[in-house]
């Protein structure tokens, strides 16, 4: 093990500590991974290589990591209402799986050309249905959730009574949530509290991916798939957990939520987040058409370059600025980075 | 659609038969995949090759094909007996999805680099226990299983008396199968009839990888994944079932009982069975020492070879013999192959 001190700034606390690991020469880092029914965007790219040096580095200290990151292959995709089952083989209809592994291939490819390690495990949201619908058990059993209709919600009231904690990580207060939330949700009607959120939602009969289970034939509400999986491959208690800047809330707020509901516990010493990436200074926006796909980066095929780049380039430039920082992709910047980098290879 | 009739070997029919898909224009088609405790051996790879070959043949026919190829990464390893999630983060234990991650990362670059084109669906067996638990209780419901002591067998005497057909794939009679299957089983008292197999097993303390069921916290028995997940991602009756000859029996034999066990209905039109891999007119074997790596046949670093071979070298001399033919690696056969690729290069 290296010698000298790891500082490490804490979302949670909103300061830098000095890292120190639950079991002395390992690291579990729990990092939240692609949604896999689009092609992964740049900014996405960006926080899995910034944790690809977190990784590296730790390990590099001499500390034996387990690093996983998921995949949200859970989908919301609509079926024309038959029951697929009931009918035998329908080779011409739409099947999920066959979307989510199109884009997960699609992820791994761009993740091997920025030159990315591999995580130690790679745990589908599909895969950990019984985990999920246990997790489930527990909080309704511990009082934090409420069944209505065949789906379960998360009692943020009673949780932020209990804990005095909910929106901790991300500073919302829960009044602010309530007028943030309330027109923005579904199945508003069935909730106690605007801010109460799903954990298992009922399917209708259009919805395609669906599970049994004891409330319904449904599937796990989005938060869940991360505090079922982390628990399941770090344990209950680990040392750090990082995702983008953008899902501090709800989604970690929620986990947060949820891990304490199972299993009375924060989950994480160390909240990670990565800021955004820019370009020309501002956010990228597709309706804006101020965005660029990693391929259109590589080859140079997009009006916001003058020529393409090369991965590591890329992944040069985007190590430049610290993980916490914003990251603004220009193509003067871009330019800078390729000299700087064929200077140090 | 090319025109012309497409002839395959149908190894249950044992002939040559005239191909008709199911859906006019589709092809389902499910191949057993690798299993990822350890790395894929060659003779495996020959069978992925063998399937990439019939699986762009039948895109270039014109067929839409869904071609699912499964992980097998339900493991059998063993821990000391604590209970880890009541412990909370315990990172120096074995993990064994961490080992299967790993193979799974390995296999996949195997076969990147022997350019087989990815399935399009990729199931791990582990990914799909609530739909192999369904599957039991339908079996354990159509009266052609029964339970014991947590765990549940398939009744293959019940099972050949109502359909008479155990041992139709493999061509084998029960009653030889109650002398070969004596000896080598676990929990043989536990079973009606030798030949009698687990579709669901309660696990030992020791054993890792379980999950909650309604007849034990256990495992599924191996043949149930390939059953459950081509009934899912394919129907219950699809077109193309394929794998390694050794595969035939138990584990093709035992996966057509189950599917007819559970839905009354045979799972594959036309079952395709790769032959052996040979070398030097052997089998491969560890203990013999006759066994080569892909890294090593690449590399050279074997004293069965004289040099390395670019993977489409292997590749080429392994298209070289019909899929149904063994295939006899030998260094001589592999120069020969190399100077033929050159010529069509």
């Amino acid at each position: 093990m290296k010698s000298g001190e790891l500082l490490m700034y804490n979302s949670l606390s909103r300061q830098k500590e000095v890292f120190k690991p639950i079991q002395e020469g390992y690291v579990g880092m729990y990092v939240c991974g692609p949604t896999v029914y689009n092609d992964v965007h740049l900014g996405n790219c960006r926080t899995f290589i910034s944790f690809d040096i977190i990784y590296r580095y730790l390990t590099y200290l001499g500390y034996q990591v387990r690093y996983v990151r998921n995949i949200t292959d859970v989908g919301h995709l609509l079926d024309d209402g038959e029951d697929r089952m009931s009918k035998g083989a329908r080779l011409d209809n739409l099947e999920p799986m066959e979307v989510a592994q199109k884009y997960t291939n699609g992820f791994h490819d761009i993740m091997r050309t920025f030159n990315t390690l591999s995580p130690g495990i790679e745990p589908r949201a599909t895969g950990h249905i019984p985990e999920q619908i246990e997790m489930v058990t527990e909080i309704l059993k511990n009082g934090l959730a409420y069944e209505k209709n065949g789906s379960v919600y998360f009692d943020t009231v009673k949780y932020a009574e209990k804990t005095g904690e909910y929106g901790k990580l991300s500073g919302r207060v829960i009044d602010e949530l309530l007028s943030e939330t309330r027109d923005n949700l579904k199945n508003q009607d069935e909730k106690n509290h605007p801010s109460d959120f799903a954990i298992w939602m009922k399917a209708s009969d259009e919805h395609i991916m669906k599970w049994n289970s004891p409330w319904s034939v449904g599937f796990p509400g989005w938060h869940l798939e991360c505090s079922a999986m982390s628990t399941k491959y770090l344990g209950k208690k680990f040392d750090i957990h990082g995702g983008g800047h953008d899902l501090k809330f709800p989604h970690h707020e929620n986990e947060i939520a949820q891990n304490v509901g199972a299993c009375n516990c924060q989950p994480a010493n160390y909240w990670l987040h990565t800021n955004m990436l820019l370009m020309n200074g501002k956010k990228m926006s597709k309706s804006d058409g101020n965005t660029i796909s990693p391929q259109e980066l590589f080859t140079g095929a997009s009006e916001h370059v003058s020529k393409g780049y090369h991965p590591m380039v890329v992944r040069f430039f985007m190590l430049q600025s610290h993980y916490r920082s914003t990251n603004d992709l220009t193509d003067e910047g871009l330019q800078a980075a390729e000299k700087g980098f064929k200077r140090i290879m």
